[in-house]
């Protein structure tokens, strides 16, 4: 099943979507608000409200105001590997607000203070239900499906001191859907992620390499506090990003970065000047 | 102006404290709802409401679910230069969610995954009005007014990573209050800042030697996204911390820890085995 939430007359509504028509499921005004009902399943299953052809939908930001975002740093292997460090016991944790979220096909504002805007596709775990020190088992209970970020990250801030937040939160910079795509929909050992700007390839990896998987991050971050329905975890970028580069390469307005995931779908960003 | 949240047999409720009687203002449920209405001032300089004898009052945490919870790391002049760094140009960020938070007298849990609890007391400015790259003069203006925190720390996860997060962030570990005291209560340039733990001193120091002001945080922060009425600015703990002396103390069950600055009050916690 695949769910998302979309602009209406009437404001943001979650709907079900399937043979390119979406179907809205009651009133919830997104899919954060329908994971909090415990048969959010079912009620999304059996939506047979209003629909809407696809072309004509205007899709939203996945999840309007997350009560968390939890983001993971350094977690593909291959790429820990090719920096020439060695593997992790534990997972770099960071923060997000939910101001610094936006739509997945919304416009990023190129920031003044900051012109070195970089990418980071990422597999994002949303939670469907609440766990606090949750076995890895319980934990893969808890997920109620996966969609997609772009971790649009301000290189100068990020490194302005040793902690990155700062360069992880500007307002609207992180994208986040189209749609949550249950388990059943996602075959985590052989989906690749793809991130392309202006069309070069310059993230493809798979997501079978990630180091610290998402049952594992979702019981992990459970020990410290508890995880809640609609609580999105961003697990990480693979290589490939911009500053890494040689001669290191950033986002400018013009510029559109796309991010895909098998199973999931694309998101897809332009970059524009502040107006 | 001291305004506090205090529990009611109807609920949490913001209140005016004003000779040793709380008054409670309409029916807001904490100083944070308070702080969303723009006459906010008047409505709790004009309460006449329900009152309650300060001795009876059971005080809760000031804010019960900020938008957001900014902290700033390394922002005392005396304890960085002590410490033998330069002073930094940027202020370091990390953040909080607000399942961490709780309570000015709640106990704190020792969590069983880290024995390294430590203390750090530090002044809290609270935001009254939505600002976005504010200047320090309209960021001064957007300041409600200053709380106390103990930004309790487990410092074995802390430092498992380069970031700070996974040791910030346990449920209820940070209690903030007792009140929200309105600017024009605390001296920033003479108040003290004073952490015990079972009546030892351990940080006394003056908010007068803060690198970068509250005026300058909101600031700051507000160019990277907007402030909204009833988030919070954790500014920084200044040295004593137990993990720096030598050699090293934590907190164990038994102990209470207190933080209290000149203008505002007082925060008291005892630390309590897991049930």
């Amino acid at each position: 099943m695949k769910l998302a939430t979309i602009r209406t007359e009437a404001g943001t509504r979650a709907a079900r979507l399937e043979d390119n028509t979406y179907t809205l499921i009651g009133k919830y005004q997104d899919v954060g608000e329908l994971l909090s009902e415990q048969n959010w399943q079912d009620l999304a299953a059996q939506a047979s409200g209003e629909t809407l052809p696809a072309a004509e939908a205007e899709v939203a930001q996945l999840i309007n105001r997350p009560g968390k975002v939890v983001c993971v740093g350094l977690n593909y292997r291959g790429h820990i590997l090719e920096m020439g460090r060695d593997l992790p016991s534990h997972p770099t944790l960071f923060a997000k607000y939910a101001e610094t979220l936006t739509g997945p096909y919304d416009d990023i504002v190129y920031t003044p203070e900051d012109p070195e805007l970089d990418w980071e596709g990422e597999l994002v775990a949303v939670i469907g239900k609440t766990v606090r020190r949750a076995s890895e088992e319980e934990a893969d209970q808890a997920i109620a499906g996966y969609t997609i970020a772009d971790d649009i990250s301000m290189r100068g801030w990020q490194f302005r001191t040793k902690e990155w937040l700062q360069g992880k939160i500007w307002e609207a910079s992180t994208p986040l859907g189209p749609v949550l795509s249950t388990p059943d929909e996602v075959d985590l050992s052989t989906a690749e992620l793809l991130t392309q700007v202006n069309g070069e390839v310059m993230q493809q990896h798979s997501i079978g390499d990630l180091l610290f998987t998402p049952p594992h991050l979702v019981s992990y971050i459970s020990t410290i506090l508890p995880l809640h329905p609609g609580d999105v975890i961003l697990t990480g970028t693979p290589g490939g990003v911009g500053r890494a580069r040689d001669p290191q390469v950033y986002l400018k307005p013009g510029d559109t970065v796309t991010v895909s995931i098998d199973g999931i779908g694309e998101i897809r960003n332009s970059i524009v000047e502040a107006v």
